[in-house]
């Protein structure tokens, strides 16, 4: 992460206490997800400390968003249920709980992308989303610039998952490289990055940072779990240990964050 | 489990005979569940033999139910078709086919806690339960008093999970000083452990010995699995095999019921 | 698979050529599956190249059978929100995008096989379902010619799992003689068998091949899963890395298609 007033190095270190709070602190994530990530992503964030809660009842969110300190609004198989939780979940949300939103699939359905256009209307911390996916929000493809752009002109933090993953927040540009090809052979990789980001966003209050620890997070543990992986059953199964497992000073020495 | 007429020796040897009916009938277990939890749920049933489904539609469950030999209602990720599934599913019961409610967060939420209060009221066999949600369905604390009274005073027996695991019908105590701590970091751990305790009750009319067995089985299965995990995610492939593994002799060794 | 024209050899050399297609063209396969199924089904789908996708909201879904190269309707935990989602995308789909109805546990439910007898009326190029689903559907035990004559009657190929997986057109007949006990012990293995068909129809247009590799690719996956594998929750990792692993020569040399 670029900026005038600090190195790569201090940010390095820093995710290092972030880790280190997060395992702490024991936040709550509400997640809005799509029923194919729910199971997945309640393992991934129960790995790193965090305690997931994923009901979408529309009489009974407001309380479990209120009670949380973070929020993920995740679009995959998005229905009639999961858009009606979504709208009072970033009501309640409002100022008081951070939260990301995963835009999935909406390359695939132009509807969704309308959808995804209003959310980020709303305010969310971080948008996490892939070069498809950047594409059908606003039209161009994904570069430093394109993103740096659109932060800025939608006041939030876009994170960008590829062979390198780039977060913008429209002043500060940082890429990540880590990760593993493995992590695009397990559905729902991407879901449990973006709801570890919320994670992260829960103990730390920029968003910038938070975007940027939460992917190097998962890309190391991505990498670690790769080592020892005999294809992507083994790996899915391997990244959650290593999330368990992963501490400052190994998450420090590999995390390529620039 | 104390009580006049037996010994805790008694009590563990039952276990055993418990596992082998469990494997020989196969029983059918209808589960009302979380979206989180479905899928590990069925894999640990499965594991011992039982047979799970888990359908929620209104126009089908009574169907499922009326063939089915326990059934489990837990209120994770609880919404209208699930509540509308759990009326009819309770009524169809009836007197016929035994069942355990899990209700999951009800600490979280004023309105889900009135629901399984008045689901309490419609006879489970067994209440499971964790000390956080057994307040916020009793407005006191867990202890073998509270418990005995709160089972009495609802002809139910009450299952508590925690470091160790107490089971009370009103007349009777158990504690079940087996798991791990890993278990509470792999969601719907305590989900499938009610869903056993469903399995059992198919095989056991004893709801007390059912209940006591269930808590049993996963706590020493949970024991098994922690000696080989890397972490969460190994523990939670390991549990799997061991309950499909676990024979009567171990079960006996292991289980602390007293 | 025996017909006048070709041996058995030659089916078995085809199924390498149909799994390298696999591979290179990454079909997208859309699947309205159960809750239980979800996760694994896409995880099966990944390993092997394809692309999955689950939405079912019935103002997206006709987008995303739209721009898929297969479809797969599995009747497990069906309600209003999938019966909706299958009218459409079936006929979204109608004769461009080959789909797979897979009629879990219509055994359990009348009304469910009723609406099954209505999807086979719709023209599905595969129905792969077991003993008890085929004869709550035709109301007469599975044999080969039972199998043949309802393909006849109804203009479908007929995948029938069982200890010998038996797989008719009408006209052809195909016994694939590959699998593991243990693939009965894990949720949701026949749903996943049932999507990969589908991604095979994605690459081969005779339904019959596409049926019987699908049926083939698992079975044999699932021996070679089953060498190292403790029980079940090993082997569910395992079958997935298998599959990830497999090429044309072991799938050649293990298939017993005849």
């Amino acid at each position: 992460m670029h900026s005038p007033q600090q190195s790569p190095r201090d940010d390095v270190a820093r995710l290092s206490a972030l880790l280190e709070r997060l395992r702490a602190r024991s936040p709550r994530v509400h997640c809005i997800t799509n029923a194919v990530a729910q199971n997945f992503t309640a393992n991934v964030l129960l790995a790193l400390g965090a305690v997931p809660s994923m009901t979408l009842d529309a009489e009974e969110i407001a309380a479990f968003v209120r009670g949380a300190d973070a929020l993920l609004v995740n679009l995959g198989t998005f229905d009639r249920e999961r858009r009606r939780a979504t709208g009072i979940a970033v009501e309640t949300a409002g100022r008081e709980v951070p939260w990301v939103l995963d835009p999935v699939f909406i390359d695939r359905s132009a509807r969704r992308a309308g959808f995804a256009a209003e959310l980020v209307a709303r305010g969310p911390q971080v948008v996490r989303l892939n070069h498809a996916e950047f594409a059908a929000l606003t039209g161009g493809e994904a570069s430093c610039d394109a993103l740096a752009a659109y932060a800025r002109a939608h006041k939030t933090v876009v994170a960008l998952s590829g062979d390198t993953d780039l977060v913008a927040d429209g002043e500060r540009v940082a890429s990540i490289a880590n990760g593993h090809p493995l992590m695009a052979r397990v559905t729902a990789m991407g879901c449990a990055g973006s709801a570890l980001i919320a994670a992260c966003l829960a103990v730390e209050p920029d968003a910038m940072r938070a975007a940027t620890a939460g992917l190097a997070i998962i890309g190391v543990a991505g990498e670690l779990a790769a080592a020892g992986a005999k294809g992507p059953g083994s790996f899915a199964v391997a990244i959650v240990d290593a999330l368990y497992r992963l501490d400052g000073p190994t998450l420090t020495a590999r995390a390529r964050v620039t």
